[in-house]
């Protein structure tokens, strides 16, 4: 870490900002870079702003969303996400509930998980999805003009089948 | 593509390996990589061998689950995995059914999706797990002594919402 990266570090506070369950294997301008990243696609999301959220994506993103649907490249991705976000999730919240981990693969790329808090919605078929916890792996490509989205899955965590879960894990 | 690959190419038939929907932006060689490492992960499946399953992964490698759950680290990966392949997952059925995509990420990564058909189980809790799709996302590092597993996120295709995708794909 150069000076500059210990005063950012300073000034932000990482330690304070991450959850104490994280399991973070990068360094502190990582998980700064990566919360950043995070808290635009959660602006987004409240703005009903898909261009905006895909403003630092690969043109070769691939999303998987909860219900397994598979979209392919930046302009699948984003006027999906623009047919949802004006439509089932618009005025619904999502919040940032925590950076679970952050782990580097090969010469640049992290594998993160973060889970989010999603209101309640009603799906185009008319199913009324209750509120749920999402768990969303995103893999980021690190570049000279900062991190961009490679690939994301997303998946709901059914509260009632972490009971059984083989590892114990804190409660969440 | 040096000879040796198109030898190799050309004796495997890639092409029929293949599925026409498949978006490959790799090269052929990673793509029969690619098919070995999950052939490898069905064969530890129907013999129940977690050891097996992740001989080939990174030491960090993080798996999600269809429900949620997030193991982290080989041990923990490779421990549940060892508790479900012999109770739950015994003698449950499970095959690939095709290979999606496979994306090349920054200098040593790929980003695979692969569709997997798995036999009815019933959870630990109880409830009765009807026969299912699920979409998995695989990302991959490159190495020297072949591709390693790096991250897993797994996610159950619900096929009621298929119809209401925004974005026309193939039929599946």
């Amino acid at each position: 870490m150069n000076r500059r990266e210990m005063l950012r570090a300073a000034a932000v506070g990482p330690m304070t900002l991450l959850a104490p369950t994280m399991a973070d294997a990068s360094g502190p301008s990582d998980a700064i870079a990566v919360r950043a990243l995070l808290a635009e696609y959660v602006a987004a999301w409240a703005t009903a702003d898909a261009a905006r959220m895909f403003a630092s994506a690969t043109d070769d993103i691939h999303w998987v969303n909860v219900v397994g649907m598979h979209w392919q490249g930046k302009p699948a991705v984003e006027r999906a996400h623009d047919v949802y976000l004006k439509t089932i999730f618009k005025g619904v919240p999502m919040t940032l509930e925590e950076v679970e981990s952050i782990v580097p693969i090969g010469a640049d790329t992290l594998a993160v998980v973060a889970r989010f808090d999603v209101g309640g919605y009603t799906t185009p078929g008319g199913f009324k999805a209750p509120a749920s916890k999402d768990r969303m792996s995103l893999i980021l490509l690190k570049t000279q003009r900062g991190l961009k989205i490679a690939h994301v899955a997303n998946i709901q965590i059914v509260a009632a089948a972490a009971a059984q879960n083989p590892i114990r894990t804190p409660p969440q």
